[in-house]
């Protein structure tokens, strides 16, 4: 059984989707979806599929077996809600919503529905991170203790990107706490989170960080460490260590090259990281669409669900609160 | 000018200041006190000094320039008193006192008599630490964003330690809390930390944690992460990472050789961690000696200041206080 | 333009061919030639072509415009012989062939005809050996000096295999032979080599070596060394230094993942290496395939040539007469 | 019993054994030599010693109870006899003489006197250097297969100072054969050396190379090789790896500090290696005084004999005229 895929959307995230569907093994893209066509069609043409410009549109062509939400923030909702009346699977990029009733809305269809959905967290795809929860699973380091996970962007985004983000938690740190979850197995029983404004005034004028620390408790008594800033001059540094009983285990950052460079200059240099996201992450799309298309071919549920996206979001904005109030949050789930 | 030195106490601590005045420039060991004169003698004799049976003994010595106390922490403000009063220099091992106010007494004493004090924070005169503060202040980092500490012992103390270490943040975070305070040149605003029992259970049985995770947010926005734990198989673990607008230095574990091994069993693997701080702050105890008899023969405040142990215990209060609250809490110095 | 291939057999480096072939971009697989149809016969179906039993009924194919040959090293020169008269392009497995008089009539063909060929030197297309030529070239070590290359097996071959293997120079070294003349850009004027049987005496007892020290001299004076092992227990140690007037540049050991482990029986360890030349060189047998479909579509000479495996061969028999005669031997070409 | 120490030269080892002699447990620096006391005297100032202008008059203070020769080495051999004649202990710098025949008188004398002495092949002595030894003595790498040294200084030195050298075998690359030897415990069998002259053309004028690649063949087939170059402008690369049928030990570099540093320029650059030999082998030129001054007291041979400098001569010999004539060369010793 071959999955037929629409991608809907066809920015930054959607080109990545689009082209990973085109080849990824048992998937085929059937078409992409823009209400302004123009925007959509050299991507189409690249592919060799049709532009569609609506939801009904796209679902109406029975090849769809399956949609891929990469629409802005604010149409995830009620695109999950079309397609799951639909008949057709989703997967949706992060986050559901920045609500959690809207959130709660999505989750009661697809659940009502019985429609197979798999968020977008990508991250946990990556091959470093696998290899790590792998190790973790597998009790190298014994009993977990503590885990740290170090998010910091290569530059800032543009203001207005900022200013619809859902502030640094929802739209950045989510994805550290939503491995952190992955990789402990459970859900924080008490969040706390700072932030400053260290990066660009701007942000801060918008009442959002640009610099935090969060610190997760688990049920368990293991605590959780992210860091995150939103400008580091050497590039995209994404670490996590995992410490127990046993010892620990670290992911190393990704270079451009695997060449050591030894110069008058600085000794023992190596290139530069890979640039941001769309780069160092680029296996982590891929296999995370082999993960929902075999989810899908198998039947079974993928590795992450609406509640796995309603979690984090939960903790994000407890995160949020904690930073604003000054105090610790106990999240409800 | 040679500074004569008297050495209180003759335990783990005070073998090692005893053997480093023996040899230190500029200083001479003058003698050992303790009550019990059983225990110093080895010491006196390895040393070739003498042993005396209480501090006004040792103080009525001429030749006692200097006091160096290593006697269990109950008797610290006592000892600093006398030898204040006495009108010798003091340099004391951490922590000054378990109570602000008891602490206070010998602030007070030390400065009305404007003896010259030095506190015993010697991870600041560690060449690793050292370089790394040197960097900071170079501007290596730009305007420094965040600071992690990572401090983790190889094995717990026994029970009996723990019950009168004054807790896990007062006896082994503070130091962590000193450096810093040291590196960032601020005093936090806000405190918030939390622990765990996930070392051994009869640490919780006292109230104690042996898992911690602590966040300093300081005036400037600076934000300090530490985290500690009294076990990690893997040896006495201690790095720290600046990070700012400029990029990040990072200091290196120390191993007992630089040889680099690769068998079958374990690809490049490196020889085990120094074990604890006896090992692994060798340099930094004799350094810290040398910075005491400088000062003292240079008649100028030594780097560790009587100030910078009571910031550090309030801090380390204000840490004990959140975990037990779940509160954050505000320092008041 | 897609180019039709036939792989001519079907052992450990054929499968690797025949499935990059059925993957590869502007490439199409259309069959698989083994005189024993029974061992290609899956390979066939997973792939779904046809076996055929022959170099004839493959050339008779119009399908085909290009062969790739796998089969045993003595076969090498007929079958581009024939596949050279019959207009199709070659890809040749190394060596071409262990006698340079045989050497030369294939390259006499292949000339006199006009073939396209290329020699699968598949570590050329290493991504780290591809980056540290580049990085040679672009002059990141200035003038290069001195040139060092690393390379271990695992663990010895069957001693079938060595006996019909050419020895070890022309079996194993002619890999770092090439790489190093590639590198520098250079043909040897002095050949100087040295072995022992260390790991398996049956090797020595072929009057083979195992264990292996090359040093090349080039016209420009730079200097090379190479050195081989028929066992490391660690993996296999594939690394090359470029040592040069403005620095030095290193490539690095690849493992089965990027994770550090820590744990108390050894520090900071990593997983082993990738296996051996299949795992390692796996991204190489790739880009090499590419390259020779590329550079038949844009009708260009591909980047490892006849004269290039012929060079290889003349200095991996001056190594062979180095040793067995305990002299420096100044090639001819 | 204390040892007392008259230092023969002042220059710049002079200085650093005259230092090492002042503090050296166990030891007394006695007097200072130099003819002309001009340039002695300062040294002779700081550390509180007369100077005398002439070994007679050194040996006539029965204070003296060893030299240490830093003198010319054209000088050496009369002065070794000198003072063997006169019953004192000798440690001389590398090299005993650049001539067979006048090493071979030193040797007949110091046997014939029965006088303790000690060639100063520091490097044994560096902690990391006698790590590796240790480890390959105590079978972490199996049976030894392979040695590979390389030794690269960060600048040439004056063009006088090559002159009058030895060549480069004979003045640098003698320590990497000596610590061969000693590392694996054998004399080789079979020498080669090439050389170029790449980083200096006056070194290159003089008949000299700056550049040199050494292969020797030990008895039980071990295999070593040596890499030297008059300039690596990233510092003075020092590095030893041994393999063998277990796995591989590796020394690494010496950094001026241990922080890793990250900055928008190059990732994770360390700070620049220790630049020269009196800075890297700071540690073992005292390390390798204790050594005499322990051997003395203890009454044993210390590690490093007058027949292990006349070997390292032989083998460093050897690899010049292998060099100068293009043929491996057995060594006699």
């Amino acid at each position: 059984m071959t999955i037929g895929i629409s991608v809907f959307g066809s920015g930054r995230i959607g080109v990545i989707h689009a082209r990973n569907a085109a080849k990824a093994a048992g998937a085929r893209l059937v078409s992409i979806m823009n209400p302004d066509r123009a925007l959509a069609q050299p991507l189409a043409d690249e592919l060799g599929v049709p532009v569609v410009e609506s939801a009904e549109q796209a679902l109406s062509d029975p090849a769809v077996d399956a949609v891929i939400i990469c629409t802005p923030t604010s149409t995830h909702v009620e695109l999950i809600e079309q397609t799951a009346r639909a008949g057709r699977a989703v997967m949706c990029e992060k986050p559901l919503d920045l609500a959690i009733g809207r959130v709660d809305r999505a989750v009661a269809v697809l659940e009502e529905t019985g429609t197979p959905f798999m968020l977008s967290f990508n991250r946990r795809f990556d091959p470093g991170v696998a290899a790590l929860r792998a190790a973790v699973e597998a009790g190298e380091v014994g009993a977990l203790n503590m885990l740290s996970l170090t998010s910091r962007d290569p530059a800032p985004p543009p203001i207005d990107y900022v200013r619809q983000s859902g502030g640094y938690f929802a739209d950045s740190t989510i994805h550290d706490i939503d491995l952190a979850c992955w990789i402990t197995g459970e859900l924080p029983v008490e969040v706390h989170a700072t932030g400053s404004c260290l990066v660009d005034p701007a942000i801060g004028a918008e009442g959002d960080c640009d610099t935090a620390m969060t610190t997760l408790k688990m049920p368990s008594g293991v605590l959780v460490h992210i860091n995150n800033s939103r400008r580091a001059v050497y590039g995209f540094d994404q670490r996590i260590e995992a410490f127990g009983s046993g010892g620990m285990v670290q992911t190393a950052n990704q270079h451009n090259d695997n060449l050591l460079r030894t110069t008058a200059e600085g000794f023992a240099s190596q290139s530069p990281l890979k640039h941001f996201f769309l780069e160092r992450y680029e296996a982590s799309f891929a296999h995370a669409l082999d993960e929902f298309v075999s989810a899908l071919r198998e039947r079974r549920a993928p590795s992450a669900t609406q509640r796995d996206g309603r979690n984090a979001l939960v903790i994000a904005l407890a995160c949020e609160e904690s930073r604003t109030t000054g105090r610790v949050v106990r999240p409800r789930f």
